[in-house]
């Protein structure tokens, strides 16, 4: 039998209010009581139960973290990151996966189960509908979104349109002009999320150049491999002139490099390709990409709740800059290149 | 101010009590009854708090994740499939990640955290000390492990003796016999691990075909890219006549090919390379690999916690195969390979 609370008062001769008190580290217990208290409490092995003491205080001491994939790149590199600086503050992760199904769609957040289980919450990669992000809200818990946020969430984001601004460039600055672009689902309509930005980019960027991004150099890739190998076939077979393409994400960008070897195509010699993160596969794949810091966007997140549940005003976002990292899957365009270009096999 | 239990009690005209086991769905409540608590609570909004429920049932409905990281393949789809098939049965996924450095090694896992929080313990690829098995068994919480079990623990693992077997012989029924191994970290000095299994199983293969597995055939990776890679060029050193190397993992194959490449190295014509896990990534970088299925043991050992919580005598272990598939990065040995090549930069 473990000992229970009443053991551990009994032996440090304190009441077991004190006990609770001085266990939980709150104020008004005496440096020398609270230090006496731990001290018999280690001795019989006992730990307050924490479902207890947040019933107590208020505080679970534990973070609701909602994702859509835990093993994608982003994902599992923002879910790191969070954890690590969560752990570090003594604060637990509950994780709540919500996958997205391209035909089904996704069940939607149910926030009952957050409701008394957390102090705060992180929302990594989620493109929230308006009104879960109402329903969350009214948890009144701190709440910060990672990677895609908008309708008002304090949001830790990269600089999206500048980074497709930059990437654009960089295949406009090596010649190309027909240049696709892989962006995410179809039914993303929001105002505001990481493709849409990264979409507009492009656009600005070609329009800066005075190329016209035509309807057909945009296809969705739904932020996966098979995605991008799949929309790469129907931007080939759209654009036969294409020379160059851009993915919002690596991931992507290597389902686009499997379709021009299905094909039989050269990358670089006949199709640039490039794409958005950083993946660590990058350097061996040789892939050109805006490379960005998720482990870190993962730990500002987690540090912005924490303020926010120590009662600190968050702000309104935090955005972080990609980084050009120039590898050999971009080059200048082919002088001459084969018109139409069918799929094998 | 939200509505409590009393008031949910009033609505329905029974007792707190009553209301407490129709929303918890214990027995001994009238169906009509329940449904008339649920549909008054749901009306109220008030939601059962989960901590004020599992003190009095004693049940968390958590399962507390212990890995070592989030970030890596095997890792990041084993907590992708167990946290989807606890979700499916309601249990929530509290995640510990335990940083394992290389040269400070990682900290004791510390079970006090554990204790009341959670139903049972998914140990994710740690390999856990004696005196941690016990403490965390102390615990008195169904416990499994994944990927890296032993000291008596119910364990899902993949058969890593064949799977080596199965890699090496691919290797010399190329025609190759001078083939490396590297395997995880030198202080690994477990009885039974993955690593220790995948090392004897590519040594016995070589015993078999009659081939010397020397000591400087064998280097340690730790199991990540830039260990791999740096292993790959002591073993180049070491092993001037090298043709090919099994890894025990995806992630080091992936650094030995940087390393093949950092020296000017063609792969598979000079050295051929292969790897364990069937990696994501793994078609687009063309690497040979023993496949398994990380997402299925992550579901299976879920399942089987859940099943030891219901009272269900587990199995020992369960054991998983892998799957050749060969790719470009496996070939027969060059005729005449140069004898040294130094190390480029």
């Amino acid at each position: 039998m473990a000992a229970g609370i009443e053991d551990v008062a009994r032996a440090a001769g304190v009441s077991t209010a004190t006990v609770s008190r001085a266990l939980r580290g709150l104020p008004n217990v005496h440096a020398a009581t609270r230090d006496r208290v731990r001290s018999v409490a280690e001795e019989l092995g006992y730990v307050a139960s924490p479902s207890a003491a947040s019933l107590a205080s208020g505080r679970t001491r534990t973070i609701g973290l909602i994702s859509p994939w835990i093993n994608r790149w982003f994902f599992s590199n923002v879910i790191e990151g969070a954890e690590r600086a969560l752990r570090a503050q003594g604060f637990d992760v509950l994780l709540y996966t919500f996958e997205v199904d391209r035909q089904a769609g996704r069940p939607r957040v149910d926030p009952s189960v957050l409701r008394r289980r957390v102090d705060g919450i992180l929302v990594v990669g989620l493109p929230l509908e308006p009104d879960e992000v109402e329903v969350l809200q009214r948890l009144g818990h701190p709440m910060v979104c990672i990677g895609w946020g908008g309708f008002g969430m304090v949001t830790v984001r990269l600089d999206d349109r500048q980074t497709a601004l930059t990437a654009t460039n960089h295949l406009i600055g090596l010649g190309h002009r027909r240049i696709g672009h892989i962006t995410g689902a179809p039914d993303d309509v929001s105002p505001w999320s990481p493709p849409v930005d990264r979409a507009a980019g492009w656009r600005q960027a070609l329009g800066e150049a005075g190329i016209e991004a035509s309807p057909e150099l945009e296809v969705h890739g739904h932020f996966d491999t098979p995605g991008g190998r799949a929309s790469m076939h129907r931007l080939l077979d759209q654009v036969p002139d294409l020379t160059a393409v851009f993915a919002a994400s690596d991931e992507m960008a290597m389902g686009a490099i499997l379709a021009l070897r299905d094909r039989g195509l050269r990358m670089p010699e006949d199709v640039s390709v490039m794409g958005v993160d950083g993946h660590d596969m990058g350097e061996i794949i040789g892939l050109t990409t805006m490379a960005q810091a998720a482990g870190e966007q993962g730990a500002a997140g987690a540090r912005i709740v924490l303020d926010m549940i120590a009662g600190c005003a968050p702000p309104q976002e935090v955005v972080y800059p990609t980084r050009l990292v120039v590898r050999a899957s971009t080059a200048p365009p082919p002088r001459g290149r084969p018109s139409v270009v069918r799929r094998a096999g």
